[in-house]
């Protein structure tokens, strides 16, 4: 709505480049792009046709809520985003020797899921070892067989981790890694990595940061720059444009719920800075 | 069998005492104890005329396979053993906060499997710390919702200490929920422990101990003293009887599964050790 606001805005306004509103439609929905094309009258067999090539569009703009409580905890008005940070994806499976808890003395043990707790622990010590915003997650975790007086022969659980740079997201699976091998000497218990899933990273364009930095700053709006941890339709566009990204709070964090909410105050800064960063943009050849 | 051998030995011997043999029938069965009498042509409806009551039996012995590997694992002929370990069971929940993975830095989460982890490497650590043979474990473990790009908000798992010393479990527990609270401050994620079962230690009586060691020594058979990490019936009778029972090994520990095996030659010597001991406590007025 702040982007239609925008070009409203600008209808009065001679621009020296041809600007378009793009409505990111469907991007949670169950229908298929075709169906959702027909359904508003367009016809999907001319999508191939007009595809946009890389080189096609010179800019790219994206003013969208933080969907994290960052500014808003911070009370910044702004988030000027450095990129859409990649993330890796793992199932990871520890295998020791399941038994029979009664039975089993401490030092005859093969816990598989003590050697996933140790390694729940190394990947936070890994993941903050080092200065950054990256984060790494295991958000699913399960011990097999799974009864309170069997030792876990097995766990099985996820991990994947986050940041602007793959190279760095490969560095800091690098040494957990390295770490896990000390693990499994010391317990006895096997580690399996199975990656599963990649989503690039897409960085901002320097340029394009560097003057929605300076719209922001020309309007004394508090700020800081930031990765964009969640995914963005920015990210698709950053293959075949230069692409950048403002950012207003969302309070409490919350997004994708129905509490939701940013203050209009601060969708207002984020649509002037939008409008600003379109109108500066307009005078570079 | 081995008792009933035991048995059919002492057909022959005038004894001082009456000698029974029990057959524990139906023990993991389905069912019901009423049904199994009937079916062996016993009247359920007599049970409670016959009970048996404290002071009744002189002595009860009772011959098993170890169902842990210890005995196996040291080439060890005999397991006199001290007494049935206690057990007590908890279910534990860590509660911290669920949020989306890829926008909360690290040093925001309350991530709750996180803590669970660390809880699981803490029980291991409170278990180890102290000499003896008791054991610890957590063998249920559920991360909610179970996403791999969700901080785990809720952490489900089980938890149970055994010892021959219920004092001992409840120090250890003691000791665990101590250090809990470290853990609990320094992560923001809570703990709730909810105990939901205790099964108590039966130890053996120490007279009939010393003579099952005795005759295991006048053998020349080798042994050791030992808890049983497994409940046995002997725990029951021990309510109303001085009790005593003598292991011999299990190959790697097996039991309750088609490949449970022991040397005939070391059912032998259990059998040996059963014959002295009742031989002897006959003696005994």
């Amino acid at each position: 709505m702040a982007a239609v606001e925008v070009a409203q805005t600008l209808e009065s306004v001679f621009l020296r480049h041809p600007l378009e509103i793009v409505v990111w439609a469907n991007e949670e929905g169950g229908k298929t792009i075709g169906k959702g094309m027909s359904f508003m009258g367009g016809d999907p067999l001319k999508l191939a046709a007009n595809q946009r090539q890389a080189g096609d569009i010179a800019a790219y703009v994206e003013l969208h809520i933080e969907q994290g409580a960052e500014l808003d905890r911070l009370g910044l008005d702004i988030g000027v985003v450095q990129g859409i940070v990649g993330i890796k994806r793992w199932y990871v499976e520890a295998e020791g020797f399941a038994n029979y808890a009664g039975t089993t003395l401490m030092n005859r043990r093969q816990d598989a899921l003590l050697a996933a707790s140790k390694f729940v622990v190394l990947v936070n010590d890994v993941i903050t070892s080092v200065a950054g915003t990256q984060v790494g997650t295991v958000g699913k975790m399960q011990a097999l067989p799974g009864a309170p007086n069997v030792i876990p022969g097995q766990a099985l659980f996820s991990m994947e981790i986050r940041d602007l740079s793959m190279e760095k997201v490969d560095q800091l699976f690098t040494e957990i890694k390295r770490r896990t091998k000390g693990l499994s000497e010391e317990s006895g218990v096997q580690f399996q990595f199975e990656h599963y899933y990649t989503s690039p990273s897409a960085p901002a364009n320097k340029f394009i940061m560097s003057l929605i930095e300076s719209r922001v700053v020309a309007r004394c709006y508090s700020y800081q720059a930031m990765p964009s941890g969640a995914g963005h339709d920015a990210q698709s566009i950053a293959q075949i444009a230069p692409m950048g990204m403002i950012f207003v709070p969302s309070k409490n964090g919350v997004s994708h719920a129905p509490s939701e909410y940013t203050d209009p105050a601060l969708i207002t800064k984020g649509a002037n800075v939008l409008l600003d960063t379109i109108l500066t943009l307009d005078d570079v050849d």
